[in-house]
């Protein structure tokens, strides 16, 4: 069975068959931090899935009748059901299937949650923007930006005094935005969080969870990554396999 | 108590006080489709709720204590518990309140009405583009481009074969979408409808709904609005008061 570490399939791969019964599939790249939210639930929640790695830089053309603009990740059911965008695909799991819910009972933190999932993504945002910036060029102002954004994230753990965004245990929210902090150490902002003490403490413990830690990619090889993936290197998906 | 056609509160005004028990409070703005996702959501399901209407072209300075980035629509709970953005504010809505459930059961359902939700923002787009062009410019790519984009909702009608998007009753889905199909008519658009009999259905049976017809406004009325509101006029939130 196809898992989170197969090399992935590019243009002129054959589209793969029906998804077996009891299993779910995964769209999947092993680099995506969208994508990686999926995982981080599939796992927590324990659930039987196999993963199927695209090529984003060499897309196969059977990748459009799975997503209408070819962009992972998207879950397929055994029905031949198809779930994309990453909270949605997160939120389907979550109902679908048993185990511990991921996300509160309460309707307002509920809410609450998907709230700041919407307003994480200015944090992703200015990220996206880091990774485009050269290395001679300045990015006073982009650091600056991200500082801010994040002041947010610390804010909210500070008034809720709590280690998780949820309370005492990981929850959906904490699952939602970790891709993103995994991937700060290569963009050299790790020093951005000597302000953010909560968030630190929120790092340390998020590092933990087995869910983080069966996803997490060592930042040489994000890097590795990274330099590929900017190059529009058709290897870049594939890195250190 | 404030209602839908109260005026509306501008720059300088007192921020309104706390919210009553048993009531639920909605910051709007009588022309603003996201806002009219909300009012319906709130009379499907029979809320007692209690509107303040802002003047999004002279915001009072508290609206930014209610929403980060002063807009609307906005609920406030006795509580003092704020929720914002439009789809959750109707799901916020849909699952702290008694009555007939909007939102599907099924997850599947559910993920689905959530991906149309995202698709449909495309149809968003093209139109606040039509809305910025001057009567004397050219709109044939828009227009074509809002066709494509409606032939995929006429897609969706056809291949289920039901009236409604979720089936033969109205769901969270349909009121969703169906503030932006209100107001076509003031964009010279009804011809799009030419080729999407499913949609026309649609369109037709929506109308009836009781939620649809206590939040319709006249297209002479929208117009009127629209005109003061490309202007950046003071006085298009009020318009026809």
């Amino acid at each position: 069975m196809a898992g989170d570490h197969s090399r992935s399939l590019g243009k002129g791969s054959a589209a793969p068959g029906p998804v077996p019964e009891g299993v779910i599939r995964l769209y999947s790249m092993r680099f995506c931090p969208f994508a990686q939210r999926t995982r981080l639930v599939l796992r927590a929640k324990g659930i039987s899935h196999e993963v199927i790695n695209i090529n984003l830089k060499n897309k196969p053309d059977w990748l459009f009748e799975k997503h209408p603009f070819g962009l992972v990740p998207v879950l397929e059911t055994s029905k031949g059901q198809l779930i994309y965008e990453s909270p949605i695909t997160c939120e389907y799991l979550d109902e679908a299937f048993p185990g511990k819910k991921l996300m509160p009972s309460d309707p307002y933190e509920r809410a609450f949650q998907k709230m700041l999932v919407e307003q994480f993504s200015k944090v992703q945002h200015v990220l996206k923007y880091f990774v485009a910036v050269k290395d001679e060029q300045d990015t006073t102002v982009l650091k600056a930006e991200f500082d801010k954004e994040l002041g947010k994230f610390e804010e909210v753990l500070l008034k809720r005094n709590t280690v998780f965004y949820g309370g005492d245990s990981v929850s959906m929210l904490d699952y939602m935005i970790w891709p993103w902090f995994e991937r700060v150490e290569p963009f050299q902002l790790k020093d951005s969080f000597s302000h953010t003490p909560k968030l630190q403490r929120w790092m340390e413990a998020m590092k933990k969870d087995p869910a983080v830690k069966a996803t997490m990619t060592d930042p040489q090889t994000f890097k590795g990554f990274l330099q590929l993936y900017l190059k529009n290197s058709p290897e870049a998906c594939d890195y250190g396999l």
